[in-house]
């Protein structure tokens, strides 16, 4: 059986990583495509590495009948997702890639975001779309939210190390390098080729970043008490992929055990033997998550390095399967397809 | 049914993408890997962007039990695959990568490759893998020999020109752009990082490489006589691509239309609209090819663009492609793997 | 002596070559900069790898006092050139780096840029800025017109040969590979690192380039008779270099000749051995050219390959040759930097 | 006046760097060139983008005439080095740049470099070249070992807070991110522009980093207590540079006071305003240093960022600093050199 798809705010990269994965999945077809202001072209033109695609125009969501759509992925910017799925049929299913639905409180919401949400009930029935850890409520919900693609990635090294009690909560460092797609198609001169390749430096330093509300809402929830994080991203001249390297106060063969014990049965989570050490080469372009961990010459301290797409198994690929869940494919669906390399 | 592979040199890209090609492939399974230095060894730990995958361990060659093997790709060095090709059972399908059964003539391969073949009724019985050129007879062969991916990209731009007669025989100007991946994973000075990025530079040039012996044959039987065409590589600071501009002397609106009305049917081949380039970007890790054609503004000069993978059209893919026909499979089955971008 | 210098339009990359150029410079110094959108801000801010240098801060080129400055480099945007070098004192030397007094012809200006001159009389005043061509006549220049950075790579491949007579002038092919920096620090989705790295794709094909108008200019005038080039550029990820390999048919010896005659005294253009093949790794931050010769295998055709800066042999070195000459400093100073490697 | 400079290793980065610098440094003279594999070689043959100097040719050391050589530049392998400066005459000035003499202590050397040191007493007369901290030594230095890259980079970030008594001393985390030519022109595979460029991963994980040996002589001995940090370093795809992030606890405002303040009068040494994020792109081919502080959302906790370029600063540039001092020239001489971008 086919489910129809569509995939709203197609026009950027999380938008053209879901028509990527699509192209290759055994039951999704997709029905509709919108993009604000290149409606009206053909996706093809838009991206022409799909241009060997069947794919519907470019619309404006206002062109689209959802009436016959199984589930809508919604790739909008911030703050412009929480205003288009409000006035979305309520029996529509829907994967949100935006920032919009990640934040449980209102206040935290409007605190990491600026302004108050506009959609505060939906913001509460939503549910935190990091898949290993929220199968079950994925699998029932009607709107998932997309994490970040950086909160991703910590939270793969962190969790489950706070779940296992294993690491000193007032000691988690988190230092990501990142590839330059998190930026999304925005014309910005620090994402031109002149300025970026071949050098490397930190953003959002200091605890600036964003996705810190999310780290924050996990862990603490997790651990039940708040748990801060320190939390540096740092730009680094790679297209795809994040690395986090992840600073924690522990002993290094607990925080293996715990690792290698939570992730033992995830079919996306690849933790490497002891020692091991990730790379974004080995990920990109695929839903898999390398995990590694060293001792450190200081005992007590550890470092737990995890590498993901943050195209796919940060944004896209995190959707999809969460996709699956939602209309009760088998969770790999379409998302088994290798890295490319090199 | 499940068809079963050998990958009889797998520690190299080629053989490693063909291991990516088959890990989504409907009806193939791996049963034998080869690797003579690195034999012992787990593909995961060659290649980590493997490890998620349950692959047999490499091995030596004489190792193999090919009693059960379906079919067997051969990714070894030029001139060491002659010699394992001819100690294989003669009722194995083999699809060979290396250059070692491109020429049909063994004085040719002598000149162009240094020493006589060793197996030169194999040579004679080969088929020449350009699969939309040779599609029936690679559907009916034994041994099938992966083309160069230069040859590839140059015969994509040129064989319908040839065929339709609308260009000088005598002024063909292939000018290519490639990616480093070409070279495979040998260490030397001027594949490192460190020289190689950001720069470009021409090599072989003058008629001195050997894939100037597969156009030579193929586009003189084709032609019906002697053509002999000018072709210069440029290594470009990029892992996966060529890039073929293709110079020719004939009537642009004649040219597009031998590609257009050629490739109609072709599924791995987008004819872009008159005018439109070609970039390498938009079909990396996939098996799609990108032909555009341009007018000069001096009359009676046209410029036709080819982008193809090295690794994956330009070779494994292309390989897998031939492999589909030689098993009676859909010839595009594990092949429509969109290209990866950003 | 100290000559006292302005930069208008300072805030791009030509601006900041330029200034890095000065940093070492025995006799410059900088008086004034502009930028018109960035006036008010100090120079590092705008490029912060040149905070450590003393630099007056950005203004917008009315405020600039020109009565004791020496001589202005002029990089700003074609078109806005003309109109701002018509308003500077008539005593004041320029040496202008866009494309507004590079061609003599009104007409051909008319055509090649879209729009009528608004200082002819001026365009016909400026002399072309190719120094090792036009030595003499920079010498005693007010307003001097650098060249288009392909104008200047293609020119240094063929004038040896017009002049020597030993090529067909009806048939010479230039097709380029540039280095992004050439587009400028303009916002573009096509210059992101994202969509540009790992990948190359032709631009301007099919005679469209601006840059034709300066062959077509100094070809012709050159060989006493209209002379019409093929030219292509091809964009590389790389920020530096362009690498011209230009095509013609005439006798490779000869070639080879008429280029190390005509560069034997230059100290800027290294004519390498015959055979060899010029790298822009081995040019980049300089401004040296290297220029290479191969024969063909078929016979009567060579292949000139010429490597130099875009920024700095192509477009602000070049200036800073020429405004030496203007200022009778030696022809060197200040270019002496030895090219960045790796 | 000038002077006489050999340079043993010359066919390595560093050695070219060394070639790079002098070519614009107002009183030094190269004479003499080696390299042991290579010798007979011209230098421009070694490194294309040296090819406009006029350079002795490689020789083997043994064939160099030592009498009229003011100072020697030891650009060898570690171990290598010790042996080869052991045999130098003795009143031969001497910058190595290996790991030879970095260490004061042979156990430590031996530590961590896994054999005894065969020139000890020049292990103990050797001085430190961290030119900022050392200043007065090196002028009188017979023998100056140039520190390791990271070390350098680590040093500017900490050895002021330890200095200023500003941060907990139990605490220190370094985070290199690294480009490649660090390691040298080494042939190996994960060295290649495939397995490396677009891409980033850990390595020498844990306190296994050979340079650590400098962090922990150094640190201690300011601190007059033992001191460990824990250091990881990135390979991260780019040429040049190193970024340090480096996290400590202490007051912000107090951290960014003590650099500032120590930074004041050093001209290589650029401290941003607070806050300030440096990037190695802005660095590039230069000497200078750039120094950000930012303050984390948890009080007392600071992440100090240093981004140096490991060629010139962190290893050729320093030895040229610290051959000016040795040589009493200004030490900046030929050093002045802004770095390039894009």
């Amino acid at each position: 059986m086919t489910q129809k798809i569509a995939i709203l705010g197609a026009s950027g990269y999380t938008g053209a990583e879901l028509v990527r994965l699509i192209a290759t999945h055994p039951s999704m077809e997709i029905v509709a495509l919108s993009g604000e202001r290149k409606a009206g072209m053909a996706m093809g033109d838009v991206f022409p590495h799909l241009r060997h695609l069947n794919l519907p125009a470019l619309v404006k969501i206002e062109e689209i009948d959802f009436s016959g759509v199984d589930l809508a992925f919604c790739a909008l910017p911030h703050a412009t997702s929480q205003e288009v799925i409000r006035e979305l049929p309520l029996d529509l299913k829907v994967v949100d890639l935006s920032a919009d639905f990640r934040l449980r409180d209102p206040a935290e919401y409007e605190k990491w975001y600026g302004k108050p949400h506009c959609a505060v009930e939906m913001q509460k029935e939503a549910v935190y779309g990091l898949t290993e850890f929220y199968r079950n409520e994925i699998r029932n919900a009607r709107l998932c939210a997309g994490t970040g693609c950086n909160a991703a990635a910590g939270q793969y090294a962190i969790r489950p190390l706070i779940e296992a009690g294993v690491i000193d909560l007032d000691d988690i460092l988190l230092d990501l390098k990142n590839g330059v797609s998190g930026a999304g198609r925005s014309l910005k001169e620090n994402l031109l080729h002149a300025e970026l390749s071949g050098g490397t430096y930190p953003y959002s330093a200091g605890g600036k970043h964003r996705h810190l509300g999310e780290f924050d809402q996990e862990f603490s929830k997790l651990a039940g008490r708040p748990v801060l994080v320190q939390f540096t991203p740092h730009l680094a001249p790679m297209n795809r992929g994040i690395l986090a390297s992840a600073y924690v106060k522990g002993d290094p063969q607990a925080v293996y055990k715990a690792l290698s014990d939570r992730y033992a049965s995830e079919a996306f989570i690849e933790v490497l033997p002891f020692g091991g050490l990730p790379s974004t080469r080995s990920i990109a372009g695929s839903n898999y998550v390398h995990v590694g961990v060293s001792a450190d010459r200081i005992p007590g301290r550890a470092m737990v390095v995890v590498a993901l797409d943050n195209l796919c198994k940060g944004s896209s690929g995190q959707a999809m399967q969460n996709a699956n869940l939602m209309l009760g494919n088998d969770e790999m669906a379409g998302l088994t397809l290798a890295p490319l390399f090199p």
